[in-house]
C-alpha cells in the first residue's frame, strides 16, 4: 500500500525557504542537512496557529509551564527520573546548548574528549572557543557496529581534560549505545572528574536497541551531566528551533546561562506550542514516520548490498542518517564527484572529524522515489567512471 | 465609535502564556513589560500557519530572501539607503543584537556611553560582560522634552571610551530625536572615533516628529554604526522573536557574529514569516493600532493632568510607554506601593539607570478600560495614603 510520503509534493519543499533544497540548485537531489522532506504533524501546525491567533506577547522566562511538564513526563518515561522544572533550561535550539555547555563548563585551553565521527558543531564549538579537542575515533568492532575504543579514550586523558561530549543516539553512525557502554563511559567520566554533555536529540528515532538516557546510569554521573534534547529531529520542526538543557545539577545550568547571558534570546512561542503539541499528540505521527524511515533504511541497505557493494554501510540503529564509506572506490573528492557527476548532495565526511575523508553522510528522510533516484544516479555516475570493483 | 480593542477578551490574554499577565497574580493589572494586549494582525497569523503547513525544515542561514528584501525596502523608505543583503544579519531578537554589539565591538574594561534612563538590557549588557558604563542623564530641557546633555556627554569621554549606545525612539522617555540632535551625536561619535549601536526597534510607533535612522546622517558615521530593529514592537510579535543587525560596514556584523558564534541559534521560520507578512500587509493594522495607542496616550495625559497633577509626565512622541515621575509624592518604594495598594504593576525606574528611583514606566498598550481602571486604582491608593499634594 502506498504511503502518503511516497508522493510528496516536491513543489512545496523546493525553493528558498529550505536550505537543503536551495543550496545546490535545481538539478541536484539534496540528501544532506538533517531535516525530513515530510510535512509536519497536523496537530502541531494547528497548535501553533491557535497559540498565535490569541496574542504573541513575551512568554515566561522559564518557558510555558505545560511544555516543561510535558518534557519532564517524556524524560521520566525514558528513565530520567527525579527532575523538576528547576532542572530544565529552554534554549533557542540544541546547537546553542552545545556551545553553552562548552562555554560554561570549560575554559580556554582545557581539553575536551569526544568520539568521532561526530556531528560537526561538537568540533566547531571547541575550535571556535579555543578549547582543545581530543578526538577518540570509533571503529567497526566485533559486534559489527561502530564501537567506542575505550583504551584509546583512556590514553587521551591529561591533567587538562575537563569534559566529555557524547552523542547518543550517535550522529552520524546511528549507534544507540548499550547500557554496558554507557556504564563504562560513566565510570570513565567519574574516575577522571569530567563534566559530560550528552546530546540525545535523536532519541525519538530509534529502530533497534533502546535509548537509555546517559544521566540515568547513576546519581553520581547525573551530577556531572547536562543532557540536551529538543523537538526537531523526531518531529521535523528544525525551522522553528526549540531545545532544552536538562541537569540534575542546577549549578551546571546556571554556569551555562551565565556564560551566554543575553546572547541566546528567549524561547519562541511557536516552537514551544509546536513542541508541546508534538509531545502530547504526535505519537501516532511519529510511529508512522519512524516506520517509513526504517523501510527507507532497509531499502538503502538492499540497494547498496546488491548494486554498490564497494560502498561500506552499517545500518543505523537510530536517526535517518547513513554513514557511508566510499574509500574503496579511491575517488579524490567523493563529495564533489557525486555533486558534479551524480547531481546528488551528501555531507562531506571530513567535517565529522579528521581521517574521515572518503566517508559521506546520507539523509534518507525523503520519499522512497527520491531516495531511489538519488541512489541510481550515484550508481550510474560510479559506473560511468569505470572504476567499480564489483 | 467603539474600537474592537475597547472590548478585548481578557480570558485570551491572561494566563501562563504571558509573562506580563502571569508574574503578579490574578488581581494585579500589569502595565509593565513592553508588549500589547492586542491580538496580532490576521494576515500575520495566516502567513505563519501557511508557512508551517508545508514543512518546517532548516531555513537558509542568512534568512528568507523575501524577508531580507522587505527589510531593505522598509529601511530605504525610512531613509537608510545603499544597503544590500550583505549589510543585514538576522538575530533571534533585538536583545541578542545589543549584547552581540557590545561583545563584538568592545573589550573587558572598555568604557561605553549611553543616555539614561534607558531600556535596562543596555546597562545589563555592559555590566554582565564587565564593560564600564558611562551614563549620561537626560533632563527636561527648554523644549519641555527629555533632552541629551551634550556638555555632560563630552565630559564622559576618556581614552578608554569605545562605543555609544543609543536608543531612538527612546525607551523609556518616548523621545524621537531631531535631525539636529542626531547630527550632534554623529559628530561626537566621529570626533572620538566611537562605534555606535543604535536601537531603532520603536521606529514604527511614532506619533509626533519623524523617525530619522541614525546611520542616514552621514556615510562616515554609517561606517561606525550598527542599527538594530525587529518586528516585535510595531507588530506585537514579541513571543516569536526576530531581529536584524544592519550596517553599511559588514566588518561590524562579522565581529558581532564572531563574538557570539554558535550561541544565538538560527532565525526561526515563524518569526520570519510573521515579519515578512507584517511588512508586506501590516500597514493598515499598524496605523489603526497606532491611532488607538495615541488616543490612550492622550487619555493618560488628561487623567494625570486633572486627577494626579503631582505625577510629572511628558507625553511620549513615540512608543506606548509613559515615563512617570512620582518623586513629589515622596513614597519610599513607589513600585511596591502601587503593586500592594493599587494592585497595578509598572516598571521600577531604577532599573533604567541610577538616580531614577521614584520614576516608573507605564505601558499603555491595553484597552482603554484597563488603562482607566489602572489609573483609578492608582489615584485611589494615593488618596487613601493621604499625601496627595493637590
Ligand atoms: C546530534 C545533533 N544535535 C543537534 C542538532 C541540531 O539541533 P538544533 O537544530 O535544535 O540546533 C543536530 C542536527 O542535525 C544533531 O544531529
Ligand atoms: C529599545 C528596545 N530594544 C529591544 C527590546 C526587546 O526586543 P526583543 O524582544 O526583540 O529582544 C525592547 C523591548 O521592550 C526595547 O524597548
Amino acid at each position: 500500500m502506498p504511503h502518503p510520503y511516497d508522493s510528496l509534493e516536491m513543489a512545496a519543499i523546493k525553493g528558498p525557504h529550505s536550505v537543503k533544497w536551495s543550496l545546490y540548485g535545481e538539478e541536484v537531489l539534496p540528501l544532506w542537512v538533517a531535516d525530513m522532506d515530510f510535512p509536519v504533524c497536523a496537530e502541531v501546525v494547528q497548535a501553533v496557529a491557535a497559540r498565535l491567533s490569541k496574542r504573541i506577547g513575551y512568554p515566561q522566562g522559564a518557558g510555558d509551564p505545560e511544555l516543561l511538564e510535558a518534557i519532564l513526563a517524556q524524560q521520566e518515561a525514558m528513565g530520567l527520573k527525579g527532575l523538576g522544572r528547576e532542572n530544565l533550561w529552554l534554549t533557542t535550539s540544541v546547537v546553542p546548548g552545545i556551545y553553552a555547555s562548552v562555554l560554561g563548563l570549560t575554559s580556554v585551553g582545557d581539553e575536551v574528549i569526544t568520539q568521532v565521527p561526530v556531528y560537526p558543531p561538537f568540533l566547531n564549538a571547541l575550535s571556535d572557543y579555543h578549547r582543545i579537542t581530543r578526538a577518540s575515533p570509533m571503529a567497526i568492532g566485533p559486534s559489527g557496529r561502530w564501537e567506542i575504543d575505550f583504551d584509546h579514550l583512556e590514553s587521551l586523558v591529561s591533567p587538562a581534560t575537563r569534559m566529555l561530549l557524547l552523542c547518543n543516539p550517535q550522529n552520524p553512525t546511528g549507534r544507540v549505545f548499550t547500557r554496558g557502554e554507557l556504564q563504562r563511559l560513566a565510570e570513565f567520566a567519574l574516575r577522571h572528574r569530567l563534566w559530560v554533555m550528552v546530546d540525545e536529540l535523536w532519541a525519538g528515532l530509534v529502530y533497534e536497541g533502546e535509548h537509555i538516557p546517559f544521566a540515568s546510569i547513576s546519581p553520581e554521573v547525573a551530577q556531572r551531566t547536562v543532557t540536551l534534547t529538543g523537538p526537531c529531529k523526531a518531529f521535523n520542526t528544525a525551522g522553528l528551533g526549540g531545545g532544552v538543557a536538562i541537569s540534575h545539577n542546577p549549578e551546571i545550568l546556571a554556569r551555562m546561562q551565565k556564560a551566554t547571558r543575553g546572547v541566546m534570546g528567549h524561547p519562541n512561542v511557536a516552537a514551544m506550542a509546536a513542541w508541546t503539541a508534538a509531545l502530547q499528540h504526535g505519537q501516532a505521527w511519529l510511529e508512522d514516520t519512524r516506520n517509513y524511515l526504517r523501510a527507507n533504511r532497509d531499502f538503502l541497505g538492499e540497494f547498496l548490498h546488491t548494486k554498490l557493494p564497494e560502498v561500506k554501510y552499517i545500518p543505523p540503529q537510530a536517526t535517518y542518517l547513513a554513514w557511508l564509506d566510499f574509500r574503496a572506490l579511491e575517488i579524490e573528492d567523493t563529495h564533489r564527484f557525486l555533486l558534479e557527476k551524480a547531481k546528488v548532495a551528501l555531507n562531506e565526511g571530513s567535517t565529522f572529524g579528521t581521517n574521515f575523508k572518503g566517508f559521506l553522510r546520507l539523509n534518507f528522510a525523503t520519499s522512497r522515489g527520491v531516495l531511489q533516484e538519488a541512489l541510481e544516479r550515484i550508481e550510474r555516475a560510479l559506473r560511468a567512471r569505470g572504476t567499480m570493483l564489483a
